[in-house]
C-alpha cells in the first residue's frame, strides 16, 4: 500500500485562502493536464512529459494574456522572448528534461501546426525543462515527438504527482522530486470583485538548497549524493494559471510571487538552477482575437492583487512539498531519492 | 530677422503620414507644455525647464498607460521602476540638465502633493535630463525648485522649439540642439480603428554622431569641439504621447520606435548618451482609477500596431531635425554652436 | 534601560555562514555608514537620512561594479538605469524617505561635485526611499540638502540599527522598521579561493505581509492599524556590498538573492511595495580607471557562487530581524508601533 | 553568368571603419561557418541551415562572453535565457527556419553531448529563425537534426551569401533576402588598444519597412506580395563575434548596435517581426574555465566603446545589404522575389 499523501492530508497547511476543489491547476476552469511516463530500469530510463492545456477552445486563435520570468535563468523556457514582446500564450504549455526539449517543441508543432488557420504559418510554443541527469540517462533521448500526441490525448482535470511524467526522474533537495500541483481561491470579498478566481499552479522539482516544511528545517536524506550539486544540474519550472483578468503586466508580477513560493521552501536558487515561471489568465473577456480591431476587456487594477499574490505563492509552495511527499523512492545505483514523507520533518 | 525654420518649411519630408495640425506634441488632445529659459549670459548661464502635461483632469487621480525605455541608458529618468511595475504615469513630465533633475524633482513634487487625494502619501514623478555643460554653468545649479511653479503656470498648446527651456543649453551633432516636436495622425483606415488617433512627440536633443538629413550627409560644423565626446556627455529625451488605446506593454513598443526615430538620424547611441524614451496614453478609457474594482477598457491588438510604429520613429526624426532648425546659433568662449540651416547639408 | 537587543543576541541563528566581526555592511573593507536623524515630535517629524560609502578613496575617480534590481518597483532608487548599462556605482548611496529623494539628490551632488575630475561635469547618484508617511510629516520636506553634509561628516564604522536615520519613521510588520545591518564571511575554502569575502547588508525596513522569525509565525501587534496596506506604503531598501571579485552581472545575482532574504521573513512583496537592492564590490582589482585603456580585472566562476547567494539572503534576513528589535516602540496618536521582541513570537 | 555581387563592388561604402581581408563575421579570428541548403522546387522546399563555429577550441569546455537581444521579440533564439544569467556562449550558433529550430536544437545536442566533459550533462544550444514560408513548405519540416551533421562537416573560413542555408527562402523588403556577411577592423589607434580588433557579423534577413541604399530610398519590387506583411511573418537574425576583449555587458551593448545597423536599412522593426541578435568574443583571455577558481580576465572601459559601436551597426547594414544583392532571383507561383540590384535603387 502506496504512503504517497498530499502535504494537507499531512499536516495543517499555514495561509489565508483555501484551495479549490481538487488543490489543482486544473481547478482553474478549462485547464487540464497529462503526463507521459517513461521508464525503463534495464536502461536508467526514467523521464517523460508532462502537458499543460491553458483554456478551452483553441489557444491559438484566441491566445491568453500571458508572461514568464526566470529567477535564475540557468535553463530553458522556448517562447519566452515572443510571451514578452507579445503578453501572450499561443499554445499548449509542454515540460520534460533537459535534452529532450527539442522532441516535445516538434511534437507540440506537429500538433498545432495543421490546426492553424491558413494564413498562419508559425507558432509560439512553450516547453520547460529541468536535468533528470541524476536517475535518467539524459543523454539517450529517450523522448520522441510522438510521445507529445500520447500525452495530449490524455489531458483530463485529473492530474497525478509525484514521480511522473516530466518528473518521472528529477530530485529535489535530495528527496524524490517530481510533479506536483495545487490551487487557491480568491474570493470576491477579498479581491473587491463579484466574482471568486482561482489561482493554480503545477511544478516540476528538481533542485536544492535547506529543505524547510513551513519553517521547520528537514535534515537531508542520507542518499549519498555529493555534496555539490553540479554545475549544470538543478531547476524548478512552475506554471501558474488563473480565470483572474489580469494583464500580462500583471501576470509577470505573478509569476515572481511564484517564485517566492518556492524560495519559501529553502531554495535560495543555486547558481546552476534554471528556476523559471509561466503565468496565464484564460479570463474570457480578455483572450485575443485575431482580428485587426480593437478589443474590449476588463482588468483588475493592481491595488486588487495582493491577494492573489499571496495566493500565488502559497499554491506554489504546497504544489511543491506535494511533488515531494506524492513521490515513491527511486533507487539508482548505490543512490536512494526517497520520497518526502512528513517525518523526515521530525527527524 | 529670424532665419530659423521648421524643417518642413524646408524641404520634402518623407513618410506615409502627416503631421497634426500643428505637428507638436499638442495635437494630443489634452497634451499642453511649457518652457522656463534660464539664461544670464555673464556667468555662463544657458539651461532651463521643459514640462509637459500629459492629460485633461489629473494625472495622479487617473494615471495613463505609460511605458519607459533606455535605449543607451548613460543618464537618467526618474520614476522609471514604477512605470515599468505598474504601467503608469501619475505625475507631470520634466525635462531640464542634469544637475537640476533634484531641484524639478522637488518642484513638481510640491506642486502634486499638496493636490493628492488625502489618503495618498506619495507620487512617482518623471524627471529626464540631458548635459548641457558644453554651454551652461551646470555645477551652478541655476534651476530651481520654485521654476516648476512658472512652468506650470506657463503651460499651453503652443510649443516653442529650439534652444528654449530644457533645450537651451544643449548640443547635437556639433550644432545648436534643443527642444523640437513634431506629430503624426494615425488614419482609422491605417489602423483598422474608427477613429484617427495622433502620436505625438517632443525631444531634448543634446547627442552626436554622424548627421544625416533623411538620408543626406550633414558634415560637422567647425565649431572648435573636440572630435572625442566628451565621456560624460551627450544624451536625448524623448516624450511620446498619444491618445491611441494602447497598454503598458504596447507603449514600451512603441517607445522603442522612437529610438528608431534617433537613430535614423545618425546616432549609434554614444557610450556617453542617456537615450529614454517614455510614452504615455491618455485615451479616455484606459486611464485606470484609484477604486479597487475592475475596469473595462479598450485595446488595440498588436497587429494594428505598425502604422503607429511608423508614425512614432517618424515624428521623432522630424522633431529631432526641428530641434536643430529652430534653434539660434550660440557662442560659448571660442566655441560656436550653430543653429542647423538646410544649407549645412548641402555644403 | 534600553530592551533593545540584536536578534543574535536573541536566539540562535540558522545558516552556513557566520558574520563578520561587526556583523555589519562595515565588516566589508572600506565600507562606512551614518545617519542624520531628524525628529520633531511636536510637528510629527521622524525622519532623516542614512548614508553608505562604498569604498576607500574616491568611488567616483574609481568605480565600483554594481547591479541593482528591483523585486517590486512601486518606488524609487535613481540612478538604476546607468548602473544597469554601465554596471558601475560612482557615488556615495544615500537612503531616506519618498518626498525626500530630491534633498538627498541635491546634497549627494553638492557634495561630489567640486570632487570631480575637471573633464567631468555630471555624476550618477544613487537615492532609496521608503515611505514613512504612518510615523513622519512626510509633506513638509523636513529633509534638506545641507542635511547631506552632516551625514558625510558622521561616516564610521559603527553603524546604528533601529528607529534611525532614514528609518526613523518607517513600520515593518506592524511592528517599528528602521535601519538594521549584518553580514557573513565566505571562508575561502567554501568559495575555492585563497581570501575570505565579506558580505554586509544594510536594510531599511518598512514593508509587511505574515511575519515569521526564521520559520516561527509572529502575530500582529495590535496597532489599531487598518488591516490593508495602503496602496501607496510599504517598501524596503536593501544596500550590499563585499570585497568578493564579483562582476556586474554577478552581483545582479547577488542582488536578487537580497530579496529572498526579505521575503524569507515574511513578505510576499506587495503590490504597493518598492523593494530594491543594489549590491557592488570594492574588490581592489576590479575598481574601473576613467581612462580609455583596457583593464586587467579578476572576477569568480559563477560555479563560486552559492555559498555568496546563501550568506547574501542570510545577511539580509538577519539585518531585517536587527531593523525591527534594534527600534524602540513609537506611538503616533492612537497608533502605537512597538519594536519587535522575541517574545512577540511566543504569543 | 550571375550578376550578383557584394554591395561594396558596386558603390562606395560610406563609415568610418575598414573591412577585414574578407569582409565576413570569419575575418574575427577563429569563427568558421557553414550552409546546408535543402531545395526541391517541385515540393516547394527551399530553406536550409546556417551554422557558426564561434571560436577555436571546445566552446563548451571555454565558453564565450555573450550577450544576446530581442529588438523586437516576435520569434524566438533558444538559450537566450541563460546567456543572460550566465553571460555565456556555450554552444555552436544555429540559424534555420521558425518551424525547424527543434530539428536543429537536436542536431546540435547530438553533436554537443558526446563531446562534454563526463560531469556535464547538458548544454545550453543556441538556434535562431526566421519564417520562410512566404518561398518554403514550412508545414513540411524539411530540415532534420541529421543536416546538422552536414553542417558541421563543412564549416570554413569562407561563406557563401544570398539564398543559401538558413537563407535560402527568406525575403527582406520584397527582394529575395537570405544569408550576408560583412566585417570592420577596429584599429588600436581608434579604440585606445596596443592591437586592431574586428567586429564579424553574420545576418539571416527576412523583415520589411521601407528600403533605402545608404539614405537612398529604393522601390518596393512588383513582386505581387500583399501590401501588408503577414502577422506572423518577418524577423532578422543578426549574430557578432568579435575578438574584442568585451565583456557579457559590453556585448550586449554591442548588440544593440547591430539593431541599428539593421534599422538603418529601412525597418521600422514592424509588430511581427522577430529581430535578435547574439554577440560573443572570443578573445583569448576572457574565455570562462571550468574549474571553481577565480579568473584574471582584460576587458576594455566603455569609454573606448564607442568605434565598436559604430562599426558594429556599419558591418550589420553592409551584411543586410549583401544578403539581398548576393542573392539570386526566386520565383514562387505569380509572386517574384527578386535579388536587390543596384539599380534598383536608380529606378
Amino acid at each position: 500500500m502506496s504512503d504517497k499523501k498530499r502535504i494537507r492530508d499531512l499536516m495543517t497547511i499555514p495561509g489565508n485562502f483555501l484551495p479549490g476543489i481538487h488543490n489543482s491547476i486544473t481547478d482553474v476552469p478549462g485547464v487540464t493536464a497529462s503526463h507521459v511516463t517513461i521508464i525503463d530500469e534495464s536502461k536508467e530510463v526514467r523521464t517523460g512529459i508532462t502537458l499543460i492545456s491553458p483554456c478551452k477552445g483553441d489557444v491559438f486563435v484566441n491566445p491568453l494574456p500571458a508572461a514568464a520570468v526566470a529567477g535564475n535563468g540557468y535553463g530553458k523556457m522556448t517562447g519566452m522572448a515572443q510571451i514578452e514582446e507579445m503578453g501572450t500564450l499561443e499554445s499548449l504549455v509542454g515540460l520534460t528534461n533537459t535534452m529532450s526539449v527539442a522532441a516535445v517543441l516538434q511534437g507540440l508543432a506537429e500538433y498545432h501546426m495543421p490546426l492553424l488557420p491558413s494564413e498562419y504559418k508559425s507558432i509560439n510554443i512553450v516547453v520547460g525543462e529541468t536535468n533528470d541527469s541524476n536517475i535518467n540517462d539524459i543523454h539517450g533521448f529517450h523522448v520522441w515527438p510522438s510521445h507529445v500526441g500520447e500525452a495530449i490525448a490524455a489531458l483530463s482535470k485529473n492530474v497525478e504527482e509525484g514521480a511522473v511524467g516530466a518528473g518521472a526522474g528529477t530530485v529535489c533537495f535530495g528527496f524524490k522530486g517530481g510533479i506536483g500541483t495545487s490551487s487557491r481561491v480568491v474570493p470576491g470579498e477579498k479581491s473587491g470583485e463579484e466574482r471568486d478566481y482561482t489561482v493554480g499552479v503545477l511544478v516540476q522539482s528538481n533542485y536544492g538548497g535547506n529543505l524547510s516544511l513551513y519553517g521547520k528545517p528537514v535534515p537531508k536524506p542520507s542518499n549519498n549524493m555529493d555534496d555539490e550539486i553540479k554545475p549544470e544540474n538543478g531547476s524548478c519550472m512552475i506554471i501558474v494559471m488563473t480565470d483572474a483578468p489580469l494583464s500580462s503586466r500583471q501576470l509577470k508580477r505573478l509569476a515572481k510571487r511564484a517564485l517566492i513560493g518556492m524560495t519559501n521552501t529553502g531554495s535560495y536558487m543555486g547558481n546552476g538552477s534554471g528556476d523559471f515561471c509561466l503565468a496565464a489568465s484564460n479570463h474570457e473577456k480578455n483572450r485575443r482575437i485575431r482580428e485587426r480591431k480593437g478589443q474590449e476587456c476588463y482588468y483588475l487594477q493592481d491595488s486588487q492583487l495582493n491577494p492573489f499574490f499571496e495566493a500565488c505563492a502559497d499554491a506554489t509552495q504546497e504544489a511543491l512539498y506535494n511533488s515531494m511527499t506524492m513521490s515513491e523512492t527511486v533507487v539508482r545505483g548505490d543512490r536512494i531519492y526517497p520520497g518526502l514523507r512528513v517525518a523526515d520533518a521530525n527527524n
